[in-house]
């Protein structure tokens, strides 16, 4: 509450909302975008509307680009022979920046939960399925979280995906890099003790 | 980098720049716009250039609101005796939120710095001062941080309001309520001791 009128509250409410963001940084926010109203807060403004007009899912992977398909899709330098299997357009963008994939990747747009009522429909595993089966593809990589809906979501997809002719391969399991082993979880280390590399 | 073209590099790139965020926070609040791109991408667009045309700083006290002069300052219910100095508009906000105080204020726009060379002219002093000057004030609080800028601030301020005639106060120093004792600095804990109550 600020007591400065409608337009004010709003901004304020809507930002409190963004994940990430709560009343407090919403405040603060409104008060840096407001006092730097032309430099940041209408170019920021320009932004989001010039995002929600070009930026479309790809109808092949489900990337976000403004061009669809991908620049991904459409790239020719990219093994058409690998495809990588992940949960959100996030990881996608995190296996990006690691710059060693270069294969296509498929966007499953989230993982199967019970408790959410996802079934495999909602994450268009036809879809997928279609895809593993073009002749160019030979390698299926399920690069999903290791939790508990992450592995169901495997196994589902590994069911599914059974009969396509692909290898399936899933992504490697120990310690992270840079983390300390004594806020590990028990898992991970059991993981990282069998997955243990002769140096 | 997201490779997902300009309209989607410039948004994250902006939402980056804004402070508290990040990166990181940038491209999960990216997707997350993208995801909700009717519900909550446009709208806050909108909310941002509703804001943008409509709420401007009060000619009188600093305030941000809809209104020109602000409804602090319109109404006829605050006590046109005291007068509140602060900051800025997010410690007009902070102190509002208590409820308790019910006179009007007046926001500076920073602290005097010698290191970002803003002087007495560039707060507006001399219009403090012509507000303080006006028959109906009584009291002049001076709510500034206890910081030095802070209170070179307040000794300036107070030199300056020395011949208007008003009663100078500034805010009570102590221990947070609810903050532990062994995590406060020497000067708050000194100052604490200095300001004993009789229970």
């Amino acid at each position: 509450m600020s007591g400065g009128g409608a337009a004010l509250e709003a901004l304020m409410a809507r930002l409190a909302r963004l994940p990430g963001l709560g009343p407090r940084s919403a405040r603060r926010l409104t008060l840096h975008l407001l006092r730097e109203r032309e430099t940041v807060l209408r170019p920021l403004a320009q932004a989001l509307l010039a995002a929600a007009e070009t930026v479309t899912p790809c109808r092949q992977c489900g990337n976000l680009d403004d061009q669809d398909p991908c620049r991904i899709c459409r790239d020719p330098e990219r093994e058409e022979g690998m495809l990588c299997v992940v949960p959100e357009v996030g990881d996608l963008w995190a296996l990006e920046r690691t710059g060693l994939f270069r294969g296509r990747y498929h966007v499953l747009g989230g993982l199967l939960s019970a408790l959410e009522g996802r079934g495999p429909e909602a994450l268009g595993v036809d879809r997928l399925v279609a895809r593993a089966q073009a002749p160019a593809v030979t390698e299926v990589i399920l690069a999903l979280p290791a939790t508990v809906e992450g592995q169901t979501t495997a196994h589902t997809l590994a069911d599914r995906l059974a009969g396509c002719g692909v290898t399936l391969s899933g992504l490697g399991l120990g310690i992270p890099v840079g983390g300390e082993l004594e806020y590990l979880d028990d898992g991970t280390l059991a993981a990282a003790l069998n997955g243990r590399r002769v140096l």
